[in-house]
């Protein structure tokens, strides 16, 4: 089998067999197909596209590249969970501690924001002495003792993504469905869990601009996972307005822990809600979603979610203290805030422009490696419907000096939109995709 | 400028500026754009096509990438040739010494044979002492001192072609005409012609298989020729049957001298004499096509272009008593005969499987660097239109041993198809194509 006639098969738009694909794989992981080989194969996918056959193999023989995760003696009933990112996205801070705190093992592995999509690791550090880098043992220790653990991808899990991934980022072969599904599913199902609930975000602040574009990612992944033998739901999420309020590191798990204490952004606390109900659902703890989505507010609001984070805290060496004081979360020297300039309704709060003022304000990457300010972000003042007064404060910029406070400032005008007429809040979900 | 937003934009099917094919092949020559970059473009482009316009830049670029031959001082009335490459096209051989003998200066850079295509330098590497390499400078001297060059093309010329070609081979991303038009063209340009006659095959022994592709392909190359400043016409021309009788290296040369002896094959003959009448209308010497090819046939009979190849021998080290004496070209020493099985007339003599029997017997090459046998190959005793007899030999076998040449015997005989009913014979040439 020579790579060069599997790219002629596939920019010629035939279905590759199972083999072919794994000759791929096998070459990508162990360095044996160069580079510039792969890359032409990639965008002959991005041109002609895989069945989702050929992306089940694919994601199955990418997650096999390396050593996986076998969650089996240590936490057989574990639930994944996955959003494909988005502007102000602290869920997991939440739904993990909510999963785990209603029996349900939860091994989240994250990644770091980049672009305007936060992420997950990020924020867990900037909880001063949070260590995210893990090993293997931790990982299965902690989970069995605690039922719950944050932290990186390990470097084992899927190697072949990591390469394939990592080259599709410099050759403009990123946005193709197999390879983005195949991407996310070949971690999860190397992370060894057997169930998986995905949050796939539609909107300006994701990457899938509109509900029908994130709705097909969705089907895609929920068909992989479910052909691998894991059982997957996914729920398409709005990402048109940021996600609760904050949106910055510090600022995100300030609002995460506010919510586990009982209070944080309404729509924030119903988002979470409604994921841990789906992932107590397929985790056996509750009859189907709607029950979970009740037993994770009764977890939520007897205390036991918090608890469960401050263990979280504990065994990976974070402050814990920042559960009763928040103060102890790094600060921003210069605050302000964006008025409105009319009265009316908000018609748009824009994640895409409030993502990317945030990105600029220091906490976000605009590449791989760029450093971030764990304090800096945005807290939005309003929703997307909410009745505005001029002069009404729109959001609060939290910056490192005046002069990117004000650039802030700037940038932020045009991220909202007030109108006169009534506006209707938005949806927080728009679809359920079941295998 | 970045080459991800380069791959990115023809990728999603925009055209590219000059500024950006500039910087592309920049980084093609210099090595600054890595192999995966230019590799995923190059299917970008295999999908999306590039526009004449794309394309003229393209072939600008890489003939502008490294150093080109400046005839202007020295042979500034000189026309170049090219054929798309065919089995038993030896034309060069013919063409290049009545051109140079009818007053146009003729400096051919060729290469080696791949596949079923024979290669001009194989051809003349089978007289003895001919010598294929020459510096820029013994090139200048020989072609102001006899007119007529044949050589390699030389390291410098076009590097981005070469780069981009060697990638193209491996990455599945041959088969695009402006990638295909470009690499030729690129390469004419910086071989310093103003004037440039293109052969361009179409059949079975042909990269393009049929009149539309070669036509398709012809008019590209004529219109960038024409673009560049160079005076550019295009014949396409049938490669269903071989080209004359000989297939084979020494077996051609024989074939080459014979006719510039003024017998030779028909077909072959009226081949180079129409060739040849082009580029002396191109070149000035005749007010139109029809009158050089006159001119050339005088050339031809009254022997001035046996001359000049053996001065063209002569310049170069080769064995001049060839033109005597034919016997002291390498000879095979196994010989056999296909026998037609029945009556009738010859209505196929497929090119491409003569052309890989031949390739099998040691004449050709399957990969770059394989050894050949110069004295092996196929001499058809028939071509298609040709009344045939029960038993009559169809073909000459020369073979290195009695295995090869019962191989041989055993792959041609789908080759000939001998119908009861009278066949036409095959067209020469099909369309002329002028900008």
């Amino acid at each position: 089998m020579r790579a060069v006639d599997i790219i002629i098969r596939k920019r010629d738009g035939a279905d590759l067999t199972a083999e072919e694909i794994d000759f791929l794989v096998k070459g990508i992981a162990g360095g044996e197909i160069p580079d510039y080989q792969i890359a032409a194969w990639a965008m002959a996918v991005v041109w002609r596209g895989m069945t989702v056959r050929e992306t089940t193999r694919l994601t199955l023989a990418m997650a096999e590249s390396g050593g996986q995760l076998d969650l089996g003696g240590w936490a057989p009933g574990a639930v994944d969970k996955h959003s494909t990112g988005g502007v102000g996205d602290k869920t997991t801070l939440v739904v993990g501690p909510v999963a785990a705190a209603s029996g349900i093992p939860v091994v989240k592995m994250s990644g770091r924001g980049l672009g305007i999509s936060g992420g997950t690791i990020d924020k867990l550090e900037s909880i001063p002495g949070f260590r995210t880098g893990l090993s293997r043992e931790e990982i299965l220790r902690q989970v069995k003792e605690i039922g719950l653990v944050a932290c990186t991808q390990t470097a084992e899990l899927a190697p072949a993504d990591g390469k394939l991934y990592a080259l599709r980022d410099v050759t403009g072969t990123v946005p193709s469905l197999p390879l983005i599904a195949s991407s996310v599913m070949s971690k999860k199902i190397a992370s060894g869990a057997r169930a998986i609930v995905l949050d796939v975000k539609a909107g300006s602040g994701a990457f899938m601009g509109t509900v029908a574009e994130a709705a097909v990612l969705a089907h895609w992944m929920v068909r992989i996972g479910n052909r691998a033998g894991r059982r997957t739901v996914a729920l398409v999420s709005g990402m048109f307005q940021p996600l609760g309020f904050a949106v910055g590191n510090a600022l995100e798990v300030r609002e995460a822990v506010e919510t586990l204490q009982g209070a944080g952004p309404p729509d924030f606390r119903e988002h979470c809600l409604t994921i841990a109900g789906h992932m107590l659902h397929l985790g056996g703890r509750a009859r189907n979603p709607r029950l979970g989505r009740a037993l994770a507010g009764e977890t939520l609001d007897g205390g036991s979610a918090l608890a469960k984070f401050r263990a979280l805290l504990r065994a990976q060496g974070g402050e814990e203290r920042i559960c009763e004081n928040l103060s102890l979360l790094p600060a921003a020297p210069c605050r302000g805030i964006l008025a409105a300039e009319r009265s009316g309704y908000l018609a748009e709060a824009h994640a895409g422009k409030i993502g990317l003022a945030s990105v600029r304000l220091g906490a976000g990457r605009a590449k791989k490696g760029d450093a971030i300010d764990p304090a800096v972000g945005i807290v939005l003042r309003a929703k997307v419907g909410d009745r505005i007064k001029e002069g009404d404060p729109l959001c609060e910029i939290h910056a490192s000096s005046p002069e990117s406070l004000s650039q802030a400032q700037d940038a932020l005008r045009d991220a909202f939109i007030v109108k006169r007429s009534k506006v209707d809040p938005l949806p927080l979900f728009y679809r359920t995709i079941r295998g």
